[in-house]
C-alpha cells in the first residue's frame, strides 16, 4: 500500500515520531516520542465534474489537458483535492472553474470511486455546460469538447476519468437514467 | 472554520512551519521554514452503516451507545474514520463489526453528507442484518435494535446519524425506492 505521507517528526512539538500501535488501537500510527500525540493518516478526496454540452441527441464532454505533473500533457476531467471549508459539490465547481473556466449547472453526484493504492476517493458530478467558452487556468494547457468517437482514450490522465467517461456513454447508449456509480480502482 | 490539525513543526524535517500561500497556490498552507515541504490539510471520511432487521412490514434499526468520547453515552450508527488500505465499503463493514459485532449484508451507499465545520464527509451504507446477535466492541456500551417509535432522537450522537435515520424512515413511509441522499450539514 502506498502511504501518502509518512511522519518523521511530530507536527505539534517537533520531536521524533515512532510508528507503533497505540493502546486501544489496532493499527500502527505515528506517535510522538515526547508529547505522545497520535497523528492519523487517512484517505483524502478528489472532487470534479463531467461537464457535457448537449444539442439534440448529440453530446460532447469537456476535457482538460494537464499543464502540471503528474500526467503532464494528458487529458482529464476537471478535478482536484477537496479543501477544508467547502462541500464536495463546491469543490467540484471550484475545480471546474479553476481548470477549465467553464460555466456549469452542477447535477447530481455520478461516480464515487475508491482508489485504494493512492489513498483517495474520487467524486465526479455530472455538470451541464451553460456555454462553450472556456478560460483554462494555469494548470491546463487546453480545454475542449469531445464527441465520444473523438475521445483520447489512450491519453487520459487517470483511471477514474476513463471509468467515469465509459459509464456516462454506456448509460446514454442504453438509455439508462443516470444514477450513482460506485467502483473500486485497484 | 474548524481546522482539525494545525502544524507547528515540519513532519519531514522537524523545523518550524509557517502558514503562507505558496507560489502557484491560492490558499494558506503549512510550509516548512527549512526544507520548504508543503503540508496539506484536507477533509477526511467517516464511513458507516445503517443496519436494519426486517420482518414482514416491520423494520428495526441497529444503534450503538458510545463508550468513548466524543458523545459518550449517546446513540450512533456504527461508523468511524476510513483508513488507508481499505475501500469505503470495507471501512463501513469493519466499523460495523468493531462497534456492534453485527453480521450484515452490505447494500448500496445511502447517504453522503458533507460536514464542513469539522472537515469531514460522512458516508452511510444501508446494511441488511443477517442475525440479531451482536457483540459490541470496547467502543460500545450497548448495541440494540429500535423500532421507529422507540428511537432516542434526543440522545443521538451526531447530526448525520439523525439525518440518515430520518431519511430512511421517510423513504419507507413514502414507498420510495432507496437512492443516494446527498446533504450538507452546517
Amino acid at each position: 500500500m502506498w502511504t501518502p505521507h509518512r511522519y518523521k517528526f511530530c507536527p505539534s512539538c517537533g520531536a521524533a515520531v515512532d510508528y507503533r500501535v497505540p493502546a486501544d488501537d489496532n493499527r500502527e500510527r505515528a506517535v510522538c516520542s515526547a508529547c505522545e500525540a497520535i497523528h492519523y493518516e487517512n484517505p483524502i478526496n478528489v472532487v470534479g465534474t463531467l461537464p457535457f454540452w448537449e444539442q439534440g441527441d448529440q453530446v460532447q464532454v469537456l476535457l482538460c489537458r494537464r499543464a502540471i505533473e503528474p500526467r503532464h500533457g494528458f487529458w482529464t476531467l476537471p478535478a482536484g483535492f477537496l479543501e477544508l471549508g467547502e462541500t464536495s459539490a463546491q469543490g467540484a465547481q471550484r475545480e471546474t472553474d479553476e481548470e477549465a473556466g467553464a460555466q456549469i449547472e452542477l447535477l447530481p453526484l455520478y461516480c464515487l470511486m475508491n482508489v485504494v493504492p493512492v489513498g483517495q476517493i474520487h467524486l465526479y458530478y455530472r455538470a451541464r455546460l451553460l456555454s462553450t467558452e472556456f478560460k483554462p487556468g494555469p494548470e491546463t494547457l487546453e480545454a475542449r469538447l469531445f464527441h465520444e468517437h473523438e475521445l483520447p482514450w489512450d491519453e487520459l490522465a487517470f483511471r477514474t476519468v476513463r471509468e467515469t467517461l465509459r459509464r456516462f456513454f454506456e448509460d446514454r447508449r442504453l438509455g439508462r437514467p443516470y444514477a450513482l456509480h460506485c467502483a473500486d480502482i485497484s
